[in-house]
């Protein structure tokens, strides 16, 4: 008798063969944390480390999508093969993705070397920056020598995509009142290369020289993120912006840009998120004689986070 | 011998008095996770409860201060005290918060009844929803009906503050293109109630529009988040905004309206950052191995997490 078929090595097979189907098919089933995404990645997970994995995040309007498009085309004149994640949270009236922004990368549909590909969250904030991480597999064990990570600019995607980013782009659109200051500021930790989009506009001068002056009171030996002027509707700025890209990738100081670890701080994201369930769950007895000692004020929030890790089995050190 | 003087105690008396310079400093202990401010934390738990906690999220732009400011006014007019939490990342220049919007609000800056701060992060991201956590608690304590928490719309602030809030409120922008789109969608799931600010423009029709199409489509029996245009500039709408957070108030069908869980909850955040950096550092010899293990495809990932947590003392049920 024959030995049946193994369907999840036949599709890691196809996958690791760039087959574009394969790999469409691939990532829903690990978008989805099906049984079979989650046989397939560890069949995957042997064949991973090629990519250069590249975040671009930014607030809404900066220009994000019309970028990553130009980008594309500037990586795939050097001879690289693109793959894009675009994370965007689902639509209750598509059933998937929104397109919108979407629509503009369409320059590269017929483009074998490019594979462009929108998640859906299904509606879970959280669960985005997971399916990046697994769908950032899938195109990293195909072979795709860039992958772009794209995400809206909300939620906690931002955060947990750059802890999977080799390079982290942060897209600053000219001007667009304190808001955006203000998350110019707080995403200062996360950047690599600084992108002043639309920089054919007035303002873009003075987000430029902002940019700078923070960065020049920051004390970084090893990289000092370069603020890059672009136009992505036009395309200037884009090959400063690739070389920046490439320049970063150089450097390979940052611990982050192993596989191994990369794969651990996916599991460490889920880990916290499991223990995080389990205390908020109302199920334990003991955790919830707990929450009331807080609520008494007989310990607190740092001793009752030791506890509950106590109940869970984990001691302090 | 007179027994020393507990200063902690003290302070938390001041507080609970609603003493505004004992409120100040006692949100500056909690926000730098002080010793002190954990003790004093500790020492007002049993006085939580009061207050209802609003969150106000959106994308840049929508113009959630603004209208924050005006929802403060409307909210004194039927005689409550209001607490306001500015959720902003830091910046390096100032070496605290950004001022910007929050000068808008300097409205009610000599108003008793109304206690404004603006959170520092320090630069880190995740740190901010613990600190405003925390912020809550103080002016919980000093007895504010009313606690505003407004958050920036980056980072992963919305989803935190969204799980200690009891109403939240999703301030939209009449029209920003597609991210907006993205995000108003996104942020569905923890929208209370949907305030359509700048609604005196023409894109504003469009966006109420398209709020209520998507929410036609979900089944939800408890509470349908009802679309509210505001023009915060001019105050219109916003009686009705108030009018829909008190109509909200009144359902009481979460969970999380009870103090204990949201004591809890900060618990397991806390918890669950606590695991995951024990399992990104690189100290423990076994999950290195488990690293490895994943690397080579013999665990998959959620297999991998399990382990994780298992090394750490969690068995799996």
């Amino acid at each position: 008798m024959q030995p049946r078929p193994d369907p999840i090595a036949a599709m890691a097979a196809a996958v690791v063969n760039a087959d574009r189907r394969a790999i469409a098919k691939a990532i829903t089933a690990v978008e989805c944390e099906s049984a079979e995404g989650a046989a397939l990645l560890k069949a995957l997970h042997s064949r991973l480390g090629h990519a250069r994995v590249i975040g671009v995040t930014g607030p809404p309007g900066a220009g994000k999508s019309t970028l990553v498009n130009v980008l594309i085309g500037e990586f795939r004149r050097r001879g690289r093969r693109v793959g894009v994640i675009a994370v965007d949270p689902s639509s209750p009236i598509s059933g998937g993705a929104i397109l919108g922004d979407r629509i503009r990368m369409i320059d590269h549909g017929t483009d074998d070397g490019v594979f462009i590909r929108s998640l859906a969250s299904r509606g879970h904030l959280g669960g985005l920056s997971r399916s990046a991480a697994r769908a950032v597999d899938v195109l990293d064990a195909a072979g795709f020598d860039v992958v772009i990570v794209e995400t809206v600019g909300a939620g906690q995607s931002e955060v947990e995509v750059a802890d999977i980013a080799h390079t982290r782009i942060v897209v600053c659109p000219p001007g667009l009142g304190d808001d955006v200051q203000a998350i110019k500021a707080g995403i200062l930790e996360i950047a690599d290369i600084f992108a002043v989009n639309k920089s054919d506009t007035p303002l873009a001068e003075r987000a430029e020289r902002e940019l700078l002056a923070m960065l020049s009171l920051r004390a970084r030996a090893a990289w000092v993120p370069p603020v890059i002027r672009t136009v992505a509707t036009t395309g200037a700025g884009v090959k400063e912006l690739a070389d920046a890209v490439e320049a970063h990738g150089q450097t390979g100081a940052d611990p982050r840009h192993g596989v191994v670890e990369r794969l651990r701080r996916v599991v460490a994201n889920l880990a916290a998120d499991e223990v995080r369930s389990r205390i908020v769950s109302r199920d334990n007895p003991e955790l919830n004689a707990l929450a009331e000692t807080l609520r008494r004020g007989e310990v607190d929030y740092r001793e009752a986070a030791l506890r509950a890790l106590e109940v869970l089995g984990i001691r302090h050190d």
